[in-house]
């Protein structure tokens, strides 16, 4: 399924910035960086399981948010995209 | 619906930035702006094409981009959220 994930993470500190780049690397692991603070990721629900834990586990709850869009199996109808496309789209770059 | 508008407008210049601020307004008459970067908008089919509409016209659709993900009218489960939480939440501050 496709899950987007957003991320709000605090970078005012060093220690912040560092929890972002931990963010972006799990997620990375699982699909594409979207637009700024967007990742779009292809899981199934082990994975989605997993990378949740490892978010949850490295993100500050009292300063940093994350929010998950569950956009389903049959998202290529469900995604639309306007003006400059990206390099790379997970839709089509993935092999599931 | 809850329609996830992701953007990505180059702020490099002062036309840019004006256009992001464009962006935004339009988009906060739907919804309420999520984290950075992301809007979340409550909108019914007619809202939405001229919500489209306007944005392609705010927008340089040679080095700006916008992505629109729709969630559909059952949209409560298929939101979740972690960490801090935000001001507002548009599920619940909206009358739809």
């Amino acid at each position: 399924m496709l899950v987007l994930i957003t991320y709000d993470v605090n970078t005012e500190t060093n220690a912040g910035k560092a929890r972002l780049r931990k963010v972006a690397k799990q997620c990375m692991n699982y699909g594409t960086r979207g637009q700024n603070s967007v990742f779009e990721c292809i899981l199934d629900n082990t994975q989605c399981v997993t990378l949740k834990a490892i978010l949850s586990e490295i993100i500050d709850e009292n300063v940093d948010s994350l929010r998950f869009y569950y956009l389903g199996n049959n998202f290529k109808n469900k995604v639309e995209h306007m003006g400059v496309e990206r390099g790379i789209d997970v839709v089509d770059t993935l092999i599931f």
